[in-house]
């Protein structure tokens, strides 16, 4: 084909959207890696895999109100049905329970790692398709459910080798209570959430003028700051809250949740390091009934790995009577941002063990000792390049990581044997063909588990 | 929530759209299991895993000349921009490939196993969101590439125990030659196509009267016919037809390279009783230029379960250059129909190995036993009911297929013991909390490895 005839202009441009992105094998070997590690957590603890469709009915993703609508891709599609891409995975859970109601054991425990999709303004570390790993549990209200879903974050996380992590821990009743404590009219509950939200990032003084600019009196600002950063012992700090929430009703149950929560979570084996009560914390969703929790690492800011709570409303807007749920929800994005800074997962930049090399008088010999190698469980690669020499085709090898080359020339296939070479190591032997394979496994071994 | 306050109405309804689907646990186990076996094979073979987007530029699905359009769920999002939800994962790859030329190496071995979307009408078997399993080679001319994604879709269909498969060859190049040769004219050579398509289907007879009313000579149609039926071993029919077509100018290289390929099979492993040249095979898309194939079961009537072949033309209609591709896809959805009809691969239907029960004075200690036997590497599913009974408890398990439930009451923790409980053969026996797991593990092991 001519190029200057064709004309550049006579071709769709190979780019992809912004926001969106290709996982080229580098990447792609990594996220699979932390994909499985989170996997097994979930399954360890008993939660089922669960995969529901990209795109929904608009109506199920919105509700009635039309919410979070602008958050959405949605179109009309060929059949003018109003339908959206799913821009998290707990609308789509909350859709499945009350849609297979019959078909459902309940506590129904279901994992789903899958992408979801914002038409948001990208942003660093903000991507239009990103990928979230959810636990949750629907059909109970026990705090024994919120005690699992905490413990899985912690072990996922501990998996990972996150450095530091620390998940807080709130109630979504007991911000507005302290607002009330305070003197805070519950019209300005609103402000107080917004905040308070910001505490961590712009300081007490900074969110205490904001709270004042807001109309709130500085004596009920200064209140409201001097409970959301009550520090210490979980069971301490609510037990010092109860006479201060006297007279909010719906403070009680809230403190007692937390404190049924709190005393289970040590049962789980969640370590009491890995997690404390923050009063400031304010997760934003308005689904939110209960517990919520929100997973941070110091270094790098990334903001939240992952986070959640209950929600024992939202499968409700879908069935008619309330059904009980709480989950957590790992951003697959941002754990990676921290496993790329810390180095704290290393996975082979490849996923062959070893390249066969191939030259045109012996490409027959090469194909068998490859089928060979594979039958013997090594991840083979069979160089598709016999006319080139044989320093391209290692060239080829070392440019993709890969770690051995056998070679087999015609004078080492005459008497049954062939080479290996470690492309790490330059070090190369011959062998029998008949033990190719085990020395290649002891080669792979030997320098993933350095003697001494 | 009063129901019939809020009103029926009033509630977004509970439904997928039509051609989607949700996959429940009991579905999704099997369809991860098949995933694995097949992730295995293409890692075996060298292959790398690659993802890309979901969303991509209109443009590049449908090239400059807009094909497939109706085929696929496109709109303008937010920002004005013409996208589509991509409907297979050969163009994506052909777009990385023209992207990334600066940070791939080439040949590059990619596979990719991901939902694509279809806006087509719904049938038995036919979804607008399903799944393909794609192993394709790019930057190599060499029939060792086609030998190996042969090999590749053997093996897989192999190892996930596809009962009496057959993969059928020929060349895009073939069937157009054998045409003319009989005397078709090339006006007609679509014709050809699309008759010869459906000889599976209605049989010699049938094709012969729809090539005839296509306005084909008789005796043209005649010798189409018995050219695209010849049997035999590979290389005795290849020898037979270059005689036949001397006059075509296309078919000499055609034939060489299937001869070509065929002399690779063996050394790759593939036994001669799964494949076979068929001269009929007609694969529709018109990107094709080289060798192609299609996997077919003879039970149940599914179609094809894979299929694909080279297209050496793709990649540079956005690079501008040729760059030489193969490749095959597996159909996930029709295999699955398969492994259903057969039976093939037997999966729990659910992940837990151990449900542990829990009484309102003994949930702790029930967590706690949790946490060993996860610990111990089981998979377990601690209750969330406490304030159920035992039976319900057990019922709950049985529906889920849990397999074991340890039962801890007070008398028992009591004397630093529990109960297991084989709910497959409702044998129980007490074991010291310390014992518990390997005791669980005996459980497990000998049912599914029954003695003798």
């Amino acid at each position: 084909m001519d190029d200057a005839a064709s004309g550049r202009a006579g071709r769709p441009k190979p780019q992809v959207l912004k926001g969106f992105r290709d996982h080229l094998p580098g990447s792609m070997i990594l996220r699979q890696r932390i994909i499985g590690i989170v996997r097994d957590v979930f399954e360890r603890h008993g939660f089922e895999p669960l995969d529901t469709p990209a795109l929904e009915y608009l109506e199920v993703l919105t509700g009635k109100a039309g919410e979070n609508e602008k958050l959405m891709y949605h179109f009309a599609d060929q059949g003018g049905r109003e339908v959206g891409l799913r821009y998290d995975l707990t609308v789509p859970l909350s859709r499945v329970v009350a849609m297979h109601q019959n078909e459902l054991v309940l506590p129904f425990k279901r994992y789903h790692i899958a992408p979801v999709w914002r038409a948001e303004k990208p942003q660093r570390g903000r991507f239009r398709e990103f990928w979230q790993c959810d636990a949750d549990i629907a059909g109970s209200s026990s705090m024994l459910a919120d005690a699992e879903v905490v413990a899985v974050m912690a072990e996922a996380l501990t998996a990972l080798g996150m450095p530091n992590f620390t998940i807080r821990i709130s109630h979504r009743k007991l911000l507005e209570a302290l607002g009330r404590a305070a003197g805070v009219p519950q019209s300005q509950a609103g402000s107080i959430y917004r905040a308070i939200d910001k505490l961590d990032k712009i300081g007490s003084e900074a969110v205490a003028q904001e709270l004042m600019r807001s109309g709130i009196a500085p004596v009920a600002a200064e209140r409201v700051l001097k409970l959301v950063t009550l520090r210490g012992e979980p069971a301490t700090v609510l037990a010092e809250l109860r006479p201060v929430l006297e007279g909010v009703a719906e403070a009680r149950p809230a403190i007692d949740e937390l404190e049924e929560l709190f005393a289970c979570l040590p049962d789980f084996g969640v370590p009491a390091t890995v997690y404390r009560l923050d009063l400031a914390l304010a997760r934003g969703l308005d689904y939110y009934t209960g517990p919520v929790y929100e997973a941070t690492v110091v270094e790098p800011k990334v903001g939240s790995v992952a986070g959640a709570g209950r929600y024992d409303g939202l499968i409700g807007t879908f069935l008619g009577r309330p059904v009980p749920a709480t989950g957590i929800s790992l951003g697959l994005e941002r754990i990676i941002e921290v496993v790329h800074a810390y180095n704290l997962l290393s996975v082979p930049t490849t996923v062959a063990d070893v390249l066969v090399t191939t030259f045109p008088d012996t490409t027959g010999a090469s194909a068998r000792i490859a089928t060979q190698l594979r039958e013997a469980g090594l991840r083979v690669d069979l160089s598709l390049q016999p006319t080139r020499g044989l320093g391209e085709q290692l060239k080829y090898a070392g440019r993709k990581g890969i770690p051995l080359a056998v070679i087999a020339g015609s004078a080492e296939l005459a008497i049954g044997e062939a080479a290996i070479k470690d492309l790490r190591t330059q070090a190369q032997e011959s062998h029998p063909l008949s033990e190719l394979a085990a020395a290649a496994r002891g080669m792979l071994a030997g320098v993933e588990l350095p003697a001494g």
